[in-house]
């Protein structure tokens, strides 16, 4: 059956009914948990003014486009991109801050291949420049998640040929910082970033 | 003629050859030349070490994709969304920085429905977040391009409703900063930031 707005537009069904494709990391499904749990958080943080964080759309290249008449453009062929960046950038107390989030079903370490080489490259260039670059980092067996400062990673990232390749779960839990679960939002980690952020200042240390 | 990769994969001729469709914009094709500029700035800064701002790719739904065997996953449905934030964002010399790139042919004056509500609603955010908020202004007729804080254009935007429709082109001469046209990058737009910045601090003006 058909249905129609009172102007007389048809109303898109399959738009609004079929459910999104999942996309975004290469690790298919096991990204959406921790996902939609950040989209929750950076909604809370918006909402009450705290920071500006936003996940990036995926990059899409749009090969062809119809427009049928009285209905929304409709994209009929189009291919994924290769991103060039993390999935998270935004602003937090003047701060740029930028992360991608990641999920292993590993307990005892996080493995590297999580990592692409074009995320490692956009935060070393972050860093650079002095922003808050980092991992949101979630051992969903423990059910533990954690910030991680990136320059953590590179020096795994940076040995990987000869050394590790993954880093230990007690190297995570040493240097990165434990989000605390909570019910509104339930996953709190700019709480985390602030405790690094102190930790930072107290040891000198350049993380940033 | 069908081709193949050496190791058998077909190659996506299609995907390759036509042109992206170009988006973005409400105002349509008119904001590609501009935006054609920011990009290759962007490219110069991020090569140089000197920033790292990059534009979001456009929101897609993606409704339907299909796999098909030894080629790359083709989107076969999918509609635009509406963006809930600016096109750019990065940071550079320490600041969050985002913006938004606008052209028009008019030559007396600016009109403010170049601007969506939500573009404002999301620089309004950043500048209590203490990030850098502007927007970039081509008269395209004049070949003129202007940095604008957002400050200007916030108070243009909130009394549009009783007072002007449009910021008058002695105001963005007068306010902004014209981004002096160079070789490589043609709009080396950053600084125009910096002069802005310098002016600010001379002035006491908290305009960011």
């Amino acid at each position: 059956m058909a249905f129609n707005y009172p102007n007389g537009h048809s109303f898109n069904q399959k738009a609004f009914q079929k459910p999104i494709v999942s996309y975004g990391a290469s690790q298919s499904n096991r990204g959406m948990s921790l996902e939609s749990d950040i989209n929750e958080a950076n909604k809370y943080y918006l909402a009450m003014g705290q920071a500006v964080i936003h996940k990036k759309p995926t990059p899409i290249q749009i090969v062809n486009v119809s427009y049928p008449a009285r209905a929304a453009a409709k994209i009929t062929e189009a291919y994924f991109r290769q991103a060039s960046t993390t999935d998270y950038n935004g602003i937090y107390k003047g701060y740029y801050i930028d992360f991608d989030a990641k999920e292993t079903t590993h307990k005892r370490s996080f493995p590297l291949n999580n990592i692409h080489e074009h995320q490692v490259k956009h935060l070393k260039a972050i860093a650079k420049q002095n922003g808050l670059a980092f991992m949101i980092i979630r051992f969903t067996v423990l059910q533990e998640t954690y910030v991680v400062w990136a320059k953590l990673i590179f020096e795994y990232w940076d040995n990987r040929e000869t050394g590790r390749k993954s880093i230990p779960y007690e190297t995570i839990a040493k240097f990165g910082e434990l989000v605390e679960q909570h019910y509104n939002p339930t996953t709190p980690y700019l709480q985390a970033v602030d405790k690094l952020l102190i930790e930072c200042k107290k040891e000198g240390d350049n993380l940033i």
